[in-house]
């Protein structure tokens, strides 16, 4: 029986073993994933994203219970990128997560940067696709947000929610630029500190003062206190109602084509660098290539331009010897 | 006068000019950066990377002043990606940084993440060859430690500078998976502080028990007090000393040929993918290719093979049409 058809009929360690693969770059895990694909499309996705320390994952936590209870399935890909600086903190995090690894219901993956094919958000995507298929109801995608990468994993989810602390000297200036756009919904968290009525009425300013969408969505604020648990059935229920929303209108339509394209375009990235990467490392023209731009015989510009159209005139001698 | 000629004259005006072409994937700058290319391979590339708050900013500023009073010509390249959160502080080190800016002999230039294509490596690479053809004896690129984009970035230098500060919360066994293997040469910032004797103490043992790099060097720490510009001059001179090791061994050669590498890749990587991504566009083969993957009709990892596939049978008839 094929990992894919495995992980059809519900076995977890096949998912898990595939997961492993994709994280490796095994050449066979294109091959369940694409025997995968026809029993994606069902899942929820939701990102949620905010910087370190403000309690992205103590949400995700608490969340999960909410979903439970209600007989969701969930499966949770959590993306960290941070390891060189913060891993401690981060790992913390995972381990307290773990408390959900008995409940056959909820799924955990993390994911952290690997290789130098930028491979990030592609792995993302290719497991949520696995997630997809294993017919998980929910699929909460958490990223830290530093870096451009993380904001436009969350930007691919249907409803992306933006986790906000008060007193993390994040100005309100700051947050304006990149994250107002991608929140649907907003999280004051810890909102039992000092400033927390501040944050919310700055976030509400500067959304007052934001374009309108054009799906007619308003933002929606909620405040918590993730250790204690409050507030997240409101977010939860906030989710609900944003989905309703875009299924009500042509939003979810609009954000389902979006999502396809942007993730159909990191799996073109990769698939066609890997390509090149491959028929260099298998012709050994390496060392030549690196010769001839060291001495500067040749710029690396034309050199890609080179590699791309020789790879056309091969093919096309190719052809012609066949024939 | 071509841009690239102009640049070549010493044209600042022009350098400035064909970095927003760069940052703008204007595509007349693919032609600067090819003429630009032969004039490159003359500059010495020092990485700096470190957690937020670390003080890199002050580091190169402080480090600048030394570089210049040893006649020395300066490029810095500060890659900020993390805008979303945290935009602000960052903000601030760059019009710090400004007091150069009248200098003709530092040339200075902010990069931060862009477009969906992944390019922040890319444009950095291109950034430091406009540098290097402009005749800077020293390229500093600093970049926030948050991503393995970011390390990897640092990594390319031929010297790369680690910062670590007192009390930042960062468990020295954190910091231990993947930064210790990138830095040549450490830097225990704000010495001032408690706890930096720990930091230091911490950061020589897991070095003593990290595996012999394979070019013999033993990569050094510095305690620096940057805001009182205390202990740069030392580390201006570890770079010195790490410059002269890597020279006199085969350690140069061998960092250039993998710098040379990989920098090749990132502009392969970003040549094929905007290729067919052009591609697409021209033939307005967008929306068909999404109600297929939406509707799934095909799995977005096929189809992949099949848009580069494609580009090789379209050549091929256009090749026969023409006989």
């Amino acid at each position: 029986m094929s990992l894919a058809t495995r992980i059809l009929k519900g076995d977890i360690r096949a998912a898990s073993r595939l997961m492993r693969d994709i994280d490796d770059r095994i050449p066979s895990a294109l091959q369940s994933l694409k025997e995968l694909y026809p029993k994606t499309g069902r899942a929820y996705i939701v990102g949620i994203t905010g910087p370190p320390g403000s309690g992205k994952s103590t949400i995700v936590d608490k969340m999960v219970d909410i979903f439970r209870k209600e007989g969701k399935s969930l499966g949770i890909v959590a993306v960290d990128p941070t390891s060189p600086f913060s891993g401690g903190a981060i790992l913390g995090d995972r381990i307290r997560m773990q408390r959900h690894a008995t409940d056959e219901g909820v799924f955990i993956r993390s994911l952290a940067t690997r290789g130098c094919l930028g491979g990030l958000s592609r792995s993302t995507q290719d497991i949520i696709n696995v997630m997809d298929a294993m017919g998980k109801d929910i699929i909460l995608v958490e990223t830290v947000g530093v870096g451009q990468d993380e904001v436009e994993i969350v930007n691919t989810a249907y409803t992306s929610i933006v986790v906000l602390v008060p007193g993390s000297g994040d100005d309100i200036q700051a947050i304006k630029a990149g994250i107002i756009e991608i929140g649907d919904l907003f999280v004051v968290n810890k909102c039992d500190r000092d400033g927390a009525d501040k944050v919310e009425r700055d976030l509400r300013m500067v959304l007052e003062m934001s374009p309108r969408r054009d799906n007619g969505w308003e933002p929606l604020i909620f405040k918590t206190e993730a250790t204690l648990g409050k507030g997240i059935f409101e977010l939860v229920h906030g989710i609900y109602r944003h989905r309703q929303a875009l299924e009500q209108g042509k939003g979810f339509e609009k954000k389902l084509r979006e999502r396809t394209k942007t993730t159909f375009l990191e799996i073109l990235k990769t698939e066609a660098t890997s390509h090149f990467i491959e028929k260099l490392e298998k012709e050994g023209e390496w060392d030549k290539i690196i010769d001839d731009l060291i001495y500067r015989r040749i710029d690396p510009y034309s050199m890609a331009e080179r590699v791309m159209a020789d790879e056309v005139t091969n093919y096309h001698c190719k052809m012609k010897n066949q024939k």
